[in-house]
């Protein structure tokens, strides 16, 4: 140790005196700044580390509702067509995965204009310095900068988003559709159609920032599913036997309930991360908690509407309309629940759970044949959630819990009949866009080789048809 | 300003002055002070935070064991009940959503007297400003302050539980009560019955004040719910068919051994959010570690004890034995796991799995027809969880795992015999509450129009006739 | 110090002096030193809790993989062996639970040589003080010091791996092994083999040493149960009616494609806690996340691959192919997850999907008869999962996921090829080790009263056989 060094020793030490009196180990103040700096350099880590958790736990949920959408998809379609059904929804989520990776996201969620994303289109590959927020956030997929996690964990939690969109699908065109036909759709789907609405309103298109609401994805997924799931049914055609030939209708019933069930207690699962990780973040709890609780409400109370207006219209309480009721009321609060009160969200799920047991009936009288009920449940109740964003909007829950700011809170500056207006322009605009380009899409397939199985093949079960495979092959089924 | 702070803030200048020349940003000391503010209050959010995402994944874990409960319930039925049990699984939970929201938290969380809630009664609406903890919680469910996250994460981790409860009755009364009557016990049970005895040990009532220990409800959930499904099980009488005319037991086989299976592993896994998630709260993990731990080593000698007794006594491992055995090695562990060590858990599972096998076998024998075993697996391993939480009481566990402090940790002071002693009151007041309560409710819901089916209904299935439903229309069955 | 710095830092400090006299409480140097202890002591509690949340987060996630294996496993046999695949799964875990408790952990990780753990053997009984990293830990199982959890969560998330190997051998030998056999040979295998390799790797031994790298198991986990089941399988043979009288293979189908299908979902799910929780920290969330997205993509193409595969050699798209190529994928990218691109990924599954096709179509060639394909997805896709950890090693993903520093993040001092050398010396010896001594405990276990059923029992089924159960005692069903 040089003399200097003791020198300048002496000095601090001197300065430091007064607090090595007080402090247990005697603190130095540079230290203090060091130290302070350590530790909320920690803190941030520790709250990206948090909000990364939530994220991919809530995506891993999300995840799970396939295995909730190929167990009710089997559930309520045929023993002879299970493995197509099930092969579909396995292959339609490693498809989602592959073209929402490839280009679907950048489409989405890039810089771009107000109806398309332009930049970092392929393989996540633009600039990103994720998980920096706000203005600290440099790079191209700005309209995710809200929220601080690493670019990956946002992909994974939007890629099970967009495999959602593509698996209602399945449902509705099951049971008569070839297997290619529908994997080239879903490909389409996510990698183009979906992410085009989608930019329009979660990506910085022109739908969000007019302020339109859809917390979830009452719109973004389930009513975009829906419109392609419809057009897949009109270009399609009901099923053989559907409809005998005086134009009653004849009910195909389900050929395990027990799976059903089961799939629908997985999507209610599933739905917690839905809903509540549609923050990406933790922050306090309390908009998390609230969004969770409002999403079991909503799901509880469908369940209830749907019971009671089966019991009344058709005299018993149906299984299969308890289980579209309970998947009504989740579809219903996913655009509206980070806008709306405990309370209301009650009524959004009585409501959806009555509406899904109407527009059953009503689909089966107009000849729209949908195996699942996956257009009343997705489309209708779809619509019916993004419009209840705006009739229920409330502007203390939308400030306190969604975190919006500005004259979107004041209700002298942002009428409930704005708010609702906007909703309906979104809804107009997204079923419009979606319900003609699935149309094209699904008729340009129709035109190059079919989208529908042989006579023959429809009869005999897609199972063998279309994989050579029995789904039980020990056990006597009856052939309907 | 007096000299004095004057002079007092000269020097804290003078001490901070050097700070200001060393860190890269001349560091200001009410900066500091600022800076110190800030990361602590980012700190306590953080932990609100982790301790929120925690209770609702842990509650998320529990709202999953509804599938393990209808597939538990269903798959030990026969195939003409499966959809009526399905149904009876998903409205329950629906109901007690309403019912648990509208009353039964107020009644078992606000403030009151030894017996009861009085304060903050309906919609979760009494004044209340969680997160604050302890003394800084100023509203009307202080029984719960111990725990920093928002209300409605409270009230979601303890719906879940409440559900659990009203669950448990549905297997027990299967295959012949009338759905409806079902709906009215469940709304009563889950609005006013269990929130009285829980009020009794969880919500600041005269079992809790007097020392009962019941971590994670073997007692508060898992007896209530079996004393209420004795009780229907009594007043409904055993199946048809059940006994034969000279007084032997007829075994009915149950339908779908898979579902059970299936069902028995999603209520082991959903344990793992019912015990661990029951301190609503992260800590520095080793409580919760240590709990988790020690729910699967007792689900695991639950198994193993129950397929050594079945193979002794049934003289092969029987597999609806080796499930009820893990199931009642975690019901037992239930009430003890945060107060034993890991190697008193692996003898209560072990003792639960041997006594849930001589159970269901005395049940049968004086003609108690619970079709599924759930008063064997919830009432009489809930009763033994619940003793063996005084009987493997250990005080080092209980202080540093389930955080106790005075009395009771210290041996000199607080006797085994003496915890004993209050586990047998508790046991027995709930008991006796419970199962009286039951029994008159059960009683009246029999006047007021029956709860038993019509007996060509039981024969055909209550699928048909309750609900209009085939499980599996595709599939040759037996009737039995 | 200039005197011109001296003369600023008095300046500042005559400016700064009046804010501390106005700040709420005039904050103190002393009080300041224990504000900032406080924060940082919060601050390090808070990461040891989202650190023990995620790692038992994940921990259930592979628990959970449990009813995948039951579901994949008992789906693709015959229903006359559901009760005994199912009890076969069950009691493989408890059986797991108490072997790795009481001795396999300390021989895997418990201080000792190259070859095995030699101190802290019994029940978790080692000196400890965990949740200590680094130089800091104190304890015998010092292996697992980089991970800041309690004991017991990391021993809750080895045993659910441990677990997962067992599991593996279930499948392979099923339909026609004595339940006792199997018990005792997963007993020994979870007790004593799968421990002495997994020391070698992850518990200080000689591979891990020499930088063998395998994330999170495709050799320590799914190859050593893939040998293990080889072993099985030759000691057993194949089932009866598996082979014609001319040698020709007779397809034994599957009962329950459904199950297979939720199965394989489960599985999938149960993986994001496999790989991104090998972690066992969240850290600042990237690598995590990045883990999780590979391990996902590789699923994806994995499933495709196999369709692709299926539909070229088999003419169509087999379901049974394609849960197989989704589980290869998800055991290929294992131990290269954290050292690959997602690019890489892609290829990796991509190519294991294809593999798993080909290994099925061959192993059924040279009569090793596996009815649920264990041997082709675990054992040669884990060996194929660890090479490919050398073949695409990129040196920027183990420096910045897998947090590898010095020569072997140095392409200079540390070559592929060495990389690709090490690989294949571990996949040897493991591979060697485990197949002989499998091979030994089979035969003795043969020679001890014999580990194949009865030639009566095999056609009647093991179920009624080995538990005196029928698995769908309301269903009509074909023996085959």
């Amino acid at each position: 140790m040089t003399v200097k060094k003791l020198a300048a020793a002496l000095v601090i030490a001197a300065i430091y005196a007064p607090v090595a009196l007080f402090a247990a180990e005697p603190a130095k103040a540079p230290d203090l700044a060091k130290q302070i700096a350590d530790v909320t350099a920690s803190s941030g880590t520790l709250k990206i580390a948090i909000d990364t958790l939530w994220t991919i736990v809530a995506g891993m949920l999300v995840f799970w509702m396939n295995a909730g959408f190929a167990l009710v998809e089997s559930g309520f379609c045929r023993s002879k067509n299970t493995v197509n059904i099930l092969a579909k929804n396995f292959i339609v989520f490693a498809i989602s995965t592959m073209s929402f990776w490839v280009i679907g996201w950048g489409l989405m969620f890039g810089k771009g204009n107000d109806w398309i994303g332009q930049q970092g289109l392929w393989l996540l590959g633009g600039a990103d310095n994720s998980p920096a927020t706000g203005d600290a956030y440099k790079g191209v997929y700005d309209s995710m900068n809200w929220t601080g996690v690493p670019l990956n964990a946002k992909f994974f939690f939007q890629l099970v988003f967009a495999g959602t969109a593509a698996t209602i699908v399945s449902g509705a065109v099951a049971e008569r559709i070839k297997f290619h036909s529908f994997i080239i759709f879903s490909f389409v789907l996510v990698a183009v159609l979906y992410p085009i609405t989608g930019h329009w309103i979660w990506g910085g298109g022109w739908l969000g920032v007019a302020n339109f609401r859809d917390f979830a994805g009452s719109t973004v997924v389930h009513s975009v599913g829906g419109w392609a799931a419809l057009a897949g049914v009109i270009v399609l055609g009901p099923r053989l036997g559907k409809y005998t030939p005086d134009g009653k209708v004849k009910p195909i019933l389900g050929h395990n309930m027990s799976s059903a069930a089961l799939g629908t207690l997985i999507l209610w699962l599933g739905w917690f991360g839905f809903n509540p990780g549609s923050f990406m973040a933790v922050g306090d709890g309390s908009g998390v908690a609230h969004v969770l609780l409002a999403t079991n409400i909503a799901a509880a109370t469908g369940a209830l509407g749907a019971t009671a207006a089966a019991w009344l219209l058709l005299k018993k309480p149906d299984l299969g309309m308890i289980l579209n009721g309970t998947l009504a009321g989740l579809v219903a609060i996913t655009a509206p629940c980070a806008f709306v009160t405990l309370g209301s969200s009650a009524l959004i799920g009585a409501v959806a759970g009555v509406l899904v047991v109407l527009s059953v009936i009503f689909f089966d009288k107009i000849k729209i044949d949908d195996p699942v009920g996956a257009t009343s449940v997705h489309l209708v109740c779809g619509i019916f959630g993004t419009l209840a964003a705006g009739l229920f909007y409330d502007y203390d829950i939308a400030k306190n819990i969604a975190g919006l700011t500005g004259d979107v809170v004041d209700p002298a500056k942002w009428s409930k009949g704005a708010q609702i207006m906007v909703q309906l322009k979104g809804i107009g605009a997204v079923g419009g866009f979606t319900l003609v380009a699935s149309l094209v899409l699904w008729f340009v397939l129709k035109l190059l080789g079919g989208i529908r199985v042989a006579r023959e093949e429809e009869i005999m079960g897609l199972d063998v048809g279309e994989h050579g495979n029995e789904a039980y092959a020990d056990f006597q089924e009856v052939n309907r």
